[in-house]
């Protein structure tokens, strides 16, 4: 299968991995090129035959990085999650507690995928779809990762709560979902209205459910 | 590749359409198999291959009813919306004009899904996340179908204010914007909080939605 997004070619000059080294540099923009790819295509489209076309990297290349397409898949699941913690969570924590942060979060999160490239939004919620009812590996690792967004959200809006900015009866869990589901309209929504009004639509939105939930 | 999901064999009796017979019967049921595969792995999973793993059908079946991958991804997504219309659209058409059929719309939409075994939610929205920077046919049949359902939405919540139980103020679209983020969340939410209890969060974010733009 010809990925239909434009391909990231990298050279073929260090297939075999080394810590510290040109393996782990192409390693990494190996990965890159995978996520985005799941982004757009899933995470079942990442094959060592896909990528290698992709990338423009041989098929021996690719197996001295990553043994199967398990292997591959998982490795591009930590990724992407990593790209999320780096690029959504860590900076949003400089911003103060309480609602500054909450904004900075949703903010930095539909900002994400324009900026990281990733054209279906985020890979973790395309895999979550992808591997709902699909006993295995990549199905437990997906839930422990929505697991820990679910915890850390929770946490955020508490933190809300406790500096006065939201209503002590503030459920944070429903607070959380109507969080989440603006970010996925938002990303779902480029398409059609255009990135600008997508994420204007989505922080009148987001005001309105933190007035809904003011103290 | 091997489609995770539960496959959907189908007898091999009758590989050569016919219209209305045995042959067009076939046709429904492959398209059915075709669109759960497109909702849980994307359009660019269903090639001629894997759908002929999935059902059980010959390769050169399928191709007596799909030419090609192309025409067979496209006539998925003819489908998919067909099945919206049938099972979503028309059966809220019949609850009065205003909230009640609104609401009739998010509940038959949200339950859509489990109901017609789609595992990864609403196979339009897949589309749409897979072809939106790839230029082509399927893209251009995307937002055909994207800007009718916007186009839907807007005449439900303009009916709703002309019943008087929206306020005049609403801005249609804002309110549909944020009516599809609860469906995406609701979908997105069943893995990790449960059917049931993603439903019951849906609703309370829907009726805060209405009650926030009640005349």
């Amino acid at each position: 299968m010809a990925p239909p997004v434009a391909a990231r070619r990298i050279p073929d000059s260090a297939p075999r991995p080394a810590r510290g080294g040109k393996g782990e540099i192409t390693r990494a923009q190996i990965l890159s090129a995978a996520v985005e790819q799941a982004s757009a295509h899933g995470f079942e489209s990442l094959t060592i035959g896909s990528l290698a076309e992709r990338t423009g990297l041989s098929k021996s290349g690719l197996f001295a990085h990553f043994g199967s397409k398990a292997e591959l898949q998982m490795a591009v699941l930590e990724d992407a999650a990593r790209q999320f913690t780096d690029e959504v969570f860590l900076p949003a924590l400089k911003a103060p507690r309480g609602l500054k942060r909450l904004r900075a979060l949703f903010e930095s999160w539909i900002e994400w995928p324009a900026r990281a490239n990733l054209p279906g939004g985020c890979p973790i919620h395309v895999a979550s779809r992808e591997y709902r009812h699909t006993p295995g590996p990549m199905h437990d690792a997906v839930m422990e990762r929505e697991k820990l967004l679910a915890r850390e959200l929770r946490k955020a809006v508490n933190l809300a709560i406790e500096a006065g900015e939201l209503a002590p009866r503030t459920d944070p869990d429903q607070f959380a979902f109507e969080m989440v589901g603006l970010v996925l309209v938002v990303f779902q929504g480029e398409m059609i209205a255009g990135t600008e009004e997508a994420h204007r639509r989505g922080r009148v939105a987001f005001e309105r459910l933190v007035k809904n939930h003011s103290a």
